[in-house]
């Protein structure tokens, strides 16, 4: 059973903690790493140790913010604090340690699992930075290394303030770490408004070769084998490629079709109301959100395809 | 010569007026559109009669929140007010008779001429809707008929919060915005998470057609007549595309040449730090703000594009 505190509680808490090891999430993004190195930072100004658990699938992107709070080697703490995580599956492999340790679980997921001894949990806030913001502000000045990585934690959760979840606490919360005196420009650019040309030339071509079905409210958008190695595309051209489908006007089914080698394809699917892409995914053998899920099936590129087209015709019927 | 206001003094003026018509700039954009309607609705809260004269160029994307403030054939001002707006040059045909008779101004551009009796100018607001958010809280109460149009026109102009401009106040106006009832989701999905299938394909035509120039850090995109023709393309599939330049990693300097007509050509500039976008235009006669900025050339697009190249080089040097 978890004790649940609220962020007052929780910063009390904190204060009693020292040789803190933060824990973050496997493919961790700006929320879980930003999360984790403010956490770090304000622990430090309190005059504690504090370290983050080196996370094996940490990206170029995210890595700058991480890097002054990796643990060293043999780092032994007396207390571990899991930020942006739902459930203990979500840990990286060297975690495994941790999971029956987890002293205190600081989360904005409605899935959240509670394994932790304490949990700090607010669902409705767009990103766990805006929790760990509060919480921080309960216990240290906001400095601008503290407030820098927030600002990408709160920002990467809302797609810097345009996706559904952003309320006027995001907004508030964005505002207070800008006014510290950080410089929020290069981060977005950074993180929302750059593309390499690869994957510009990339997109253009999953464009220029989309298919529209069923009345135009299915979009497919492909990417083959060959386009990769034409364009010597590298994974990070790649990764979130799925979200272009979903911008297209008129449609409200948004499929990707990456062939991973030949005979291999992943299927993503990203959906309005009106399509549940996880019951249409499951009939493949995947999974996920009502909005976003996937699937993996053997067979070629138009075998998927028919594949998942059938699957969406069964599923909207 | 202009009288400069503060926003209390713009109030207070406001206040004075009655039969006001609003004028929008060409090719209306979400900033001047959204600052038009918030201001006629506030107008009207305070019983006055205030309305829109017509924008010939007005996108479905904006009409919506325009369309209940147009103002009937026949409708003889008192008083002309324009938002948005840095010089005369930028009125639409339509507000021709009107160039000697603006009494007031409400502006945030650099580069604003003082053409009016008076001017409300702020040059660090990211958007007009920032202005005009400050003066109507001098007004009347906020109510979402007011805050939806503001929240079109702050978030429009800072790209949704993500573009360089956005500042501390800008996220506190929009929270203040959200605060007030309005559904921002549904605004940021339309504006900012949709695209046409032609602007698509617009875009995958302009980045595979794109030019690199000065060791790559500048970048030039090209929107000719016959691309637009070809592909069918109407007005609200163009607009806002010179932005797609400034993604192009590696590159701080965006250009995009857009044919008007033959012999006529839109350039828009969109720059990282090292360049004064506003200062390369105005070279050729344009004008805008630091990180962005535009001129219109008469000649053909490779004459448009070596002189706005030229400017770049006289500028950066």
């Amino acid at each position: 059973m978890s004790a649940r505190l609220t962020v007052r509680e929780t910063a009390d808490f904190l204060r009693t903690l020292d040789n803190v090891l933060v824990l973050t999430h496997v493919r961790p993004d700006g929320d879980t790493v930003g999360c984790a190195a403010a956490l770090c930072r304000a622990l430090r100004d309190l005059g504690k140790t504090a370290c983050m658990l080196p996370n094996p699938e940490i990206t170029e992107t995210y890595d700058p913010y991480a890097a002054p709070y990796w643990a060293p080697e043999g780092f032994a703490p007396d207390a571990v604090v899991s930020v942006d995580i739902a459930a203990l599956n979500l840990l990286p492999d060297n975690a495994a340690q941790y999971r029956g340790s987890i002293c205190l679980a600081i989360d904005h997921h409605g899935s959240q699992e509670f394994f932790a001894q304490r949990t700090c949990l607010d669902a409705d806030a767009a990103a766990c930075g805006e929790i760990v913001y509060e919480i921080v502000r309960e216990l240290t000045p906001l400095t601008p290394d503290i407030a820098l990585p927030l600002y990408v934690a709160v920002s990467t959760d809302c797609g810097c303030f345009v996706y559904a979840n952003t309320t006027s606490r995001t907004h508030r919360i964005a505002a207070a770490l800008m006014d510290c005196g950080i410089d929020a420009a290069p981060v977005n650019k950074a993180l929302f408004r750059t593309k390499s040309s690869v994957r510009l030339a990339m997109e253009a071509r999953m464009v220029s070769a989309m298919e529209l079905y069923d009345s135009g409210r299915v979009v497919v958008m492909s990417i083959p084998l060959s386009l990769c190695s034409e364009l010597h595309a590298a994974e990070s051209d790649v990764e979130e490629l799925s979200s272009l489908a979903a911008l297209v006007q008129g449609t409200d089914c948004g499929i990707t079709l990456r062939e991973l080698k030949p005979g291999r394809v992943k299927l993503s699917l990203r959906t309005g109301p009106r399509v549940d892409a996880s019951a249409v995914c499951s009939i493949l053998g995947g999974g996920g959100h009502k909005g976003a899920a996937g699937a993996t099936v053997d067979g070629t590129m138009d075998e998927a395809r028919a594949a998942i087209l059938a699957a969406y015709r069964k599923v909207v019927g």
